[in-house]
């Protein structure tokens, strides 16, 4: 066999009969249209299509994935090139690039390095694995090919051949790229995402500001909580106006809440005075999610929980380089009690959706495939943040699928900030579903047209259904 | 391949070598008789022995694994012909049916599709797979073919060889249908259980009547926790004079307690007034299962704990249909502390045999697999419920064997109301035992006689030695 | 294939091409030398280097695996030769040596038996499964065998090429038997680990005493925070002046704490006075955990956390027989919550570094990897105790490296108090990591050169470098 991890075969089962189902699995859905319903790319980049600048800024900076493991060996942020909060030097682009190619060997065997092989060989005709002796050549390589017009944003959408991506906004975000992405026709193509944790959660800096924002955003009252919730109306639909089909709620737990209109009163007022303490931070929390989901049912966008990461868990980090940065981690997630009271309100809704993401794979059979394969208005997010790798992916299909069914499944979400890793990301669950289904086929569990239509479900249409995708 | 879920090499590894390793195991295990010490198929079928009324009866409506994964693609258990608790019309069994199958892909890959293709094909010659076409032929096929003798419920016994079966009967059942039954000579073979939920958890439905009930059949003081006691060990003897070997006690968690005469006293009289508040309820249940297997180490009599689903999570269900149709989820259950007191109490008791069951796989090798190898008293059910299914069972086998070894594992239990699911089910089992021992001898893990002596222990004689089975 | 569990490809994959693979990459590390940077064998065996004394007490009696599996199935700790707290007679070897041939069976697919049988091949030259037939048999060529220099305990480490091993001692310890390792020029290749639990944890038997003993040993004012802490700081000092690099804390929790000075000598005060409640004792042993930090960050020494088994489960064991001997349990453990105050603190402290172990699987891809795959002073363990198993180090392995790579894995630790054990363990840790790694060059995940170079890694250079031995 090649030496190579990108071999054509690669991710299949290694039994000779069953990766041949793997294969010609994989050849139907390989090309099919790539719909990235959630995800973290820049809407500045398909608003003004502007050529990247750099391998360093393209593939190392902005990629918590890569920064983080470098980091976990001893290379600090700095020798990588991520900017400081106190605005000292930090190594450039070319020193960082070296820094990155000199470690390479650190990342055998996780899907940073197959997505950034796969990016590599695609966009940039690099074959080799990145190491100190190609360094400088392949910096200078990627950097000379990035003034390609068929490098530039949109030109990269239409190469992967992706139908439909949506980029996340916060609530109070003016839209301003989405607004030029409609101008030129392109508002059905790249959505928007209405991500509104900056007015629902309590902890988020300057909540109060926030909400005062809004205030003169929707002309609401928001120190009430009508007006409050109203004004969260208000917003939608200008986030409908630009394309969302959905909105995306990244809490650390999944507690929802269905208080009385005297309590929800109260925690307001204690969040805009700042005197809440952690449980009625959560309980805030939890009652915004079971608001979001009794609007989702009046209009119809698709409610998106993210729960379980324990965000920025290094202090130094946060010092003196900030958010996003690697030092997120998951922790255990409670669904059962935690949706009880959405569910409870909302479950049976009939026009209501809700998608939830776990990091507690221990609750993908315990909980969310019984919880699917039941609820109506639940469907399951693919494998999330570190599980959206080929272990973690089969971890998940061993997990869901027996109790929750192929089609309480979201299908896939790239959920990425690298806009060249969405292709190789899609490639990757696309070979996974594959060899899953191809096992279950050689095991005489499904039929081989039925891996075959479950393919496509997992590959394209799930997405488009789950998220109400015209 | 033959491109059929019943094809006879279904559910083996696709290795040749070890597909021809677990055929030959499997072959010697097939047609051993199906022990099946613990279940919920209803004992009047067996006193009575009249034919089953119709397909719908028979395999969708009781079947709450099917009703709810129909329910989370959004079909309405009216259509399925769920009896309403208004009584309201609901669907018509051919109506429900051909929902059913027009539905029929929603189940590719899971258990039921499974269980059903089997029961289909066996016994009523269906070896294609439901579809809109087929509807209404297959109906009526099914219904014409349930007149014929070989289809009442001893004659499927005898078909399936069933050796031995329990059914489940709450502690203030009259067991009428066992008298039946034992009248008629089968009182070794259809068994009852002992389940006193109804007088063990003061949360159940009219429990301060139900214990005066208890007195009414007892003549003792329910009231008075040794009366209360004395109560349960009257009704146990009543129930080992009907067949029992075991009793069984479903539990939201696994905690257990070991309370003063006088904290006992309290909680009963709480109970009793209705006093109690969460944290005492699962205090009384608690302090029960103590009391349960000091009952047992008296009388000789299996205990089994079946912790961890948090039951009618869906209010709206409960308002509308009521109670097991498929809105009960399993919750992250605590078997170390939780049993705790009860192994301190009577972990050591020369009579005594507690089987626990889980929900919550990440105790497997955490917490049961470790406790079952070191306790003489406690041995690890099969994998139950979501996870009685062919990767369920492997994740078991996998977790397990290591710690616990194959000695301290009950077997199986299909555990199910479905008659002729029985077969199916503990066929599967029967496959994947002989798949996970032929992977265990391709690794030279274990030698193919030792293989051959497990899978004969795990597919018969397990049971029957876990649950004192003459 | 034949029809033994010590076949020369045992534990591989069963397909034959990751087969070839897989003993491919054995062959290039089977023969490494031992690296054993944590396990509890005896220091006397090595300064004195006398005879084993006979096959029970070798093989059965120092084994709470072995032990604990013939308790569950009802065997008598008195029937195996454990001696009794009370002093009344037990079985003698010979005796409990036929009970554990009589019931060889039970073991069968357990890491135990594959140790076992590992032993008796290599260093008795026994073959053949245990049985009734053969104990007395095995008995007397076990025995007779012993005389034999080359089963003295340095020639067994010769013989086992062991390069470097590491013993456990409490820190009130003299080291009497490292003095003398040390006086006999082995001091670098027999080295001791400091262990203070019975120092740090004020549940710890006689814990005012011991801070009493250690007072006197180091001539600090233990009863003062700072004293104690100096204290800590001499004992380190004295252990590596004896071998040690580094440090070992068993804790049933992994929760540390960052507490204000008057804080901790409250606490102190408590400990010593006996007056704290279980809450506060946790709390003492969170905040010990962090001063340990503290100092390795000092002297350098590696900071092991043995996190989440819960000790003495049985009352009577403990009343009769004592600790350690198989009723210690695995619990759940949280590792995000409980390791914030410590890494907070000192995570990114240049020479700190710390070793997390856990018993809780679910901790894997959940919580270890993704903060191994950040924080720069923390590693993982290898799988643990009833993770240190084929199927555990699987799940390990495919739970861990996708976040947290290989480089941050700490290689192995075979963690024992049997010293024949050690090759056998360390070679099931060398197959198992082949097997896996084939299965990553099979799926053209990583390259067959990367696969040798990481199998290499795993199995001698990781524990090196982790450990800091030179």
């Amino acid at each position: 066999m090649t030496d190579t991890i990108l071999h054509p075969d690669r991710l299949f089962p290694p039994d000779p009969a069953v990766r041949s189902l793997a294969r010609s699995l994989y050849e139907d859905i390989a090309n099919l249209p790539i719909v990235s319903p959630h995800g973290h790319t820049d809407p500045q980049w398909f608003a003004q299509n502007q050529p990247f600048s750099d391998a360093a800024s393209l593939f190392l900076t902005p990629d918590h994935y890569v920064l983080r493991l470098l980091r976990s060996r001893g290379i600090a942020y700095d020798a990588l090139g991520v900017p400081r909060k106190d605005g000292a030097p930090v190594a450039d682009a070319r020193s960082a690039w070296r820094t990155l190619c000199n470690h390479w060997r650190l990342f055998a065997g996780t899907p940073s390095e197959l997505w950034l092989a796969h990016s590599l060989s695609r966009y940039f005709g690099i074959d080799q694995p990145l190491s100190s002796q190609t360094a400088d050549q392949t910096f200078d390589a990627i950097n000379a090919r990035l003034a390609d017009p068929a490098l530039r944003p949109l030109a990269i959408l239409d190469a992967a051949n992706v139908e439909v991506i949506a980029t996340t906004e916060f609530a109070l975000d003016g839209l301003e790229h989405h607004k030029a992405i409609t101008a030129n026709g392109l508002g059905a193509r790249i959505r928007t995402t209405y991500r509104p944790d900056d007015i629902t959660d309590p902890d988020a800096a300057g909540f109060a500001q926030n909400l005062q924002h809004l205030s003169d955003l929707t002309g609401e009252n928001t120190a009430l909580w009508s007006g409050l919730i109203k004004a969260h109306g208000t917003r939608r639909a200008f986030f409908r106006a630009h394309g969302a089909t959905a909105t995306d709620h990244g809490v650390p737990s999944a507690m929802t809440a269905d208080l009385a209109g005297h309590e929800k009163q109260a925690l307001l007022d204690g969040a805009l005075a700042g005197t809440l303490d952690a449980g009625q931070a959560e309980q805030f929390r939890a009652q915004m999610l079971t608001e979001m989901a009794g609007l989702s049912a009046e209009d119809g966008m698709v409610m998106q929980i993210h729960a379980g990461s324990h965000r920025a868990t290094d202090p130094w980090l946060q010092a003196t380089h900030g958010r996003n940065l690697g030092d997120d981690i998951p922790t255990r997630t409670n669904f059962v009690d935690g949706l009880a009271a959405l569910l409870a309100r909302y479950g049976n809704a009939n026009n209501f959706r809700l998608i939830a993401f776990t990091l507690d794979e221990s609750t993908y059979a315990r909980e969310l495939a019984p919880m699917a394969g039941y609820w109506p208005a639940l469907m399951v997010g693919p494998p999330w943040w570190f599980h959206d790798s080929p272990n973690g992916i089969r971890r998940y299909l061993d997990a869901m699928h027996e109790s929750a069914g192929f089609h309480n499944l979201a299908g896939f979400n790239d959920d990425t900030r690298a806009l060249l890793s969405i292709p190789a990301r899609h490639d990757v669950w696309r070979r996974e579903i594959s060899g899953f289904l191809a096992g279950l086929v050689a095991q005489h569990r499904i039929t081989r047209s039925t891996a075959a239509e479950t393919a496509r479900w997992l590959a394209y249409d799930a997405a488009k259904s789950a998220y109400r995708l015209p």
